[in-house]
């Protein structure tokens, strides 16, 4: 497409500031993070929108990309892959949004086109997936592109709340789509769910939508159960002594139970799980992991159990916006420290820090348009 | 119970021999088994039923036995988990089935009562489980006694071929269930069955209920392949040169297979499901497992999968009856030696010799009532 | 069966009260019911449990048969169907409750082993269904004998609330089943509840099981509707003035409900549920009907659209348990009424005039043996 | 969009013919349709596609348009919604098919970006559904203009036979989505199928993909019939004597059929459906219906049914594909006559008269590019 194609392939915008520069968190190899000036975002293609972002967060994911992670990751990327904005430009194959309007970021971008698209992987999107803050630039900054528009963003509802919304961009869906729905998790269920992270908290939210019986929380922090019990979690285990998994049997009597879900992503929080579910029971794994576990086929041949994994894929965004506007779910519970946008690496700090400062996630804020 | 009441338990069966021995294949510890004289089983529970065997069959599961791999299974015990009988006596508990009622026995005893059995897991039932030829006399021999017989039995249809039907107390619902129904087969599917043994062909067979588009069937035996082929298999991929996995790929350009169905129950086959697998697709486990297999999590906490391992329930029994009868199913196909009863030692001895002899399943058949 | 079989089929049990009749009441042909003397029921087939009634309740089929609208019931019927109570003699085929047991009687009898029963349609059980207070005697009673007790009874759970967990007997696995199961609630979605009576209620109860976003609760009655309100209902709409169609329409901004749940069973009521349902959605049928309905296909047939009737199963009652367990359904919301067993006669002049009374559940108390 | 707009909005094509007219069959009202000159379409929206139409067919209602039946179809319309060609233009929106691709078109147009779109309901696209032939020119021409291409078109396999393909741009989806996959069809099912038109057919051809036990056909016409035997079909039943569901209750020993599918659109086989169907089957809805239907809930309320109702959405199209190409499928057998374009009035007389002509699908082909 040439440079007058794409100008004819924008709609103009007349609220669009006439500067080309804005700020964004910039990774710079192993280690290295920047609050820098870089080239604001333009529309490359008829699918683009360029969204103003007003309510962005970190990830933890972000914080593996900094420690060198993910190669796939290179140096000059603008990291961040929620938020919240207005769209300030539209390319012109794009329908269900305008100039103006509020929107949700996913942080699965989706052509919509592909045969994995139509089956509802966006995750694995030929066109897309988790690219945004990985191998396109993020949404950590006061502009972003996103590719894709429409099935990559969500209509932010009148009167919605942004710092609870935004955890409609990743976390929410991970931990349901991941964890509650793939465990289906059902009306008295025991679930178990290892990790009281951000994601883990996010599953104990939304298994609640299917009224589990028995929530069994196990994490090695005392502070994160506690935010657990506030969250509806109905046992707390310290996992600290390496007894989780037998205590768990015991106060099943023995059963284990229907749903085990891994929020961690290590071989010893992963055994907790292949310990503890119940024979005809459901492993529902949400952790990303690093290596290979040991899987105990020996034992699991015959105990009738599935175990799944799943990378997000924001399918379930539509209705969690419906959940959370009747008042049944309440995202910015998960919100514990905020920042305006600017102070970025200061909320890095912060957010790297989580045991110490308590930190679940870390809210970031633009003051408007430049 | 007492012997008075146990007399009252039962119903008088004019038809009943008064000899009180049989003959049986009996275990004797690792590598030892006999066909030899046993006190034929009576009736010690209202549920009972005794049956008088027609027709049985050896398991490869009958072959670990006799390594010595289960060592739950004890000296003097009568092995056999599959058979075709007539009903000679009921306790007064048996509802379902009568003296004189032609029988189709599935390995798995389940006494439709406890919470497993209602939520239709009766591998897991309570009370029964796999038991027959294992901790309880089984059916190699001229007569068993089966426990909970209204949940364990199935009338043998009108006109119905015994050595077809043999196939339904075990291979059948365990390549189906184990198999095809957790591996969720479809239409239009790409199926991979690694292991091309007995259960393996059952799966096949039963496999193409669905009308999947492609079924690769790996093995390292040219001959097992050649049957698959028979059976309905469209591409055979021989696994010796360690390339399985790797042509796969290449056949599906890239995308791997919707199911992946693990028929063996050792690493290296365990490995060639994970490597193969699609994006979106499930491994379904068959193979009984005796260590632990290495699960590339690191690969695969991304792809959408699902891995299920399950003991057959025999729950799908009365529905594959159906699909015999319509002649949609020719499970004889699997029978490719025939002895009488009275030669079950040279039987095992061709069946623990399967690749030599081209053996599948070895039919049994006792010639009647003494 | 003998008279001396049945004596060894039974437990002996010593707390057996010697007296041989008890108080019971009676159906007498339309508009005909006494409190009077019957005589004790006895076991009558291995499978039989004789229960003492602690608690029991009114149904309004009772009422229908009162009316003769059940002709299959006939003079000198027992009647009732719901009861809680205690195991005081069992046939010998009874292997999962015991003499002294406190159960909870489900109003379907499942001998488990018929074909229906396999699949978990118990309501069509071969040798059992709904026949309590139909065409065996039932449970307004101070002694009541459930044939095939072990699929018929559940344990009392230790410390339980027998006025609420009465309800577990009939109204509260009808409302989950019939209405919340097959209407397939989810997070999330527009629910419209037609009928808040007391089964309409319960089905308001176990929908928010599923977290949806909106129940509309519609009635004729402002009262019943304003206990819907405490329930949980989101939109009040009485529908006296024929416009309740319309405004659920309205306030779905013309999309209408994803499930429509008919809990009445009048033409009228089934209207409302067609008019009402959205594209994709599902009607989901609990009232019980007398009479067609007219079905607009000429408007349905390309809505995608599904329609569902059932009859209770009861299978889902140790998932409701452990619910109630949870403390996250509190059944005995229902109940507004209470009598001793003895009153029964004035407890049906209340349920009679439920709207009047403002009764929803009326409970009837044994006041202990005689 | 400007002249100018479109005009960028659209990929050059050197291949593109200069004449701006085509031939096209044109509805005039009831009754009236004529073979006559019409312009050539033009890309009108980035996402539109133009096809040049190498294979079409008729479809059961062209011939309801024709009569009147449709008033939302008016004088000028180009009637057709099923057609095979090659693409010959494509908006600068559209991103899954290019200039020179043979493609299959569905006669469900989908945005893939809408609520219904997203959730796999095409039929109901608040851009599309079924519009092609109805609301805007349809396939029976030379040229057609496809809005939404990218939702609306399907790569033709390499190799393929366009008399068979042309069946999946709508027959063989409808009669699976809305006959099979809406009745749940399971190995060992008994299925009925009322009607044996095209559609009917196309339903028996998709029931066995499952491979049900036994499949009663059940029409007036013995040559339909006498068809459906060749295609499958295990018991055929003329309805003429009105005794089709008394038949179909004697032959399944008064169990009735697991699934019943409607293929007609009429009350009077509506019924049979409702007479036939099984406690606890499906009734699944294929027929356009004109007219109410009486439902009779006063027998079906406790008999545990489903009843579901859909336009196709064609997103089961690409499975379809597979199995065709996997050879499991043979479409063409559904054609019994054929025509060139140029001949399309003779074609619609030929279909017009099915009964007498023995006509099933009536395939029309272009002779090329003028």
């Amino acid at each position: 497409m040439t440079t007058s194609e794409l100008q004819l392939a924008t709609t103009s915008a007349a609220t669009l500031s006439t500067s080309s520069t804005m700020k964004a968190l910039v990774y710079h190899g192993p280690g290295k993070r920047a609050w820098e000036d870089k080239p604001r975002p333009a529309i490359m293609d008829p699918g683009d929108a360029i969204v103003r972002i007003t309510t962005s967060t970190i990830c933890g994911t972000d914080l593996h990309i900094l420690k060198g992670d993910l190669p796939v990751v290179t140096d000059g990327r603008i990291l961040g892959h929620e938020g919240i904005g207005v769209v300030e430009q539209v390319g012109n194959g794009v329908s269900e949004f305008h100039v103006g309007d509020k929107v949700i970021i996913s942080c699965i971008t989706a052509c919509l086109k592909c045969d994995f698209c139509k089956r509802g992987m966006y995750s694995h999107c030929l066109r897309g997936g988790w690219i945004l803050g990985c191998t396109i630039d993020g949404t950590q900054a006061e502009y972003v592109r996103i590719p894709q528009a429409d099935g990559s963003l969500h209509i932010f509802p009148a009167g919605g709340d942004e710092e609870a919304l935004v955890m409609l961009s990743d976390i929410l869906p991970t931990g349901f789509e991941c964890g509650v729905l793939d465990g289906q998790v059902k009306p008295g269920d025991a679930v178990a769910i290892v990790g009281a992270g951000p994601v883990g908290l996010a599953v104990l939210l939304t298994a609640q939508f299917y009224s589990p019986a028995a929530i069994f929380m196990i994490d090695l922090d005392d502070k994160r159960l506690a935010v657990a019990k506030k969250f509806g979690a109905t046992t707390l285990i310290n996992s600290a002594d390496g007894q989780a998994a037998h205590r768990v049997i015991e106060l099943t009597e023995g059963a284990g139970v229907d749903v085990a879900i891994e929020a961690v992503g290590i071989p010893t929080t992963f055994d907790i799980c292949q310990a503890i579910v119940a024979a005809g029971g459901r492993i529902a794994n949400v952790g990303v992991h690093g290596k290979p576990v040991e899987l105990h086929m020996e034992k699991l041949w015959d105990r009738n159990i599935s175990l799944t994994t799943r990378l997000v894929d924001t399918v379930t965004t539509p209705m969690l916006l419906k959940v959370v506007r009747s008042g049944k779910l309440q995202p910015s519970k998960l919100v514990t420290h905020r920042f305006a946008m600017n102070d970025i690496m200061k909320a890095y700090d912060t957010f790297g820090n989580a045991a110490l400062e308590g930190a679940l996630k870390v809210v970031l804020t633009n003051s408007g348009p430049r």
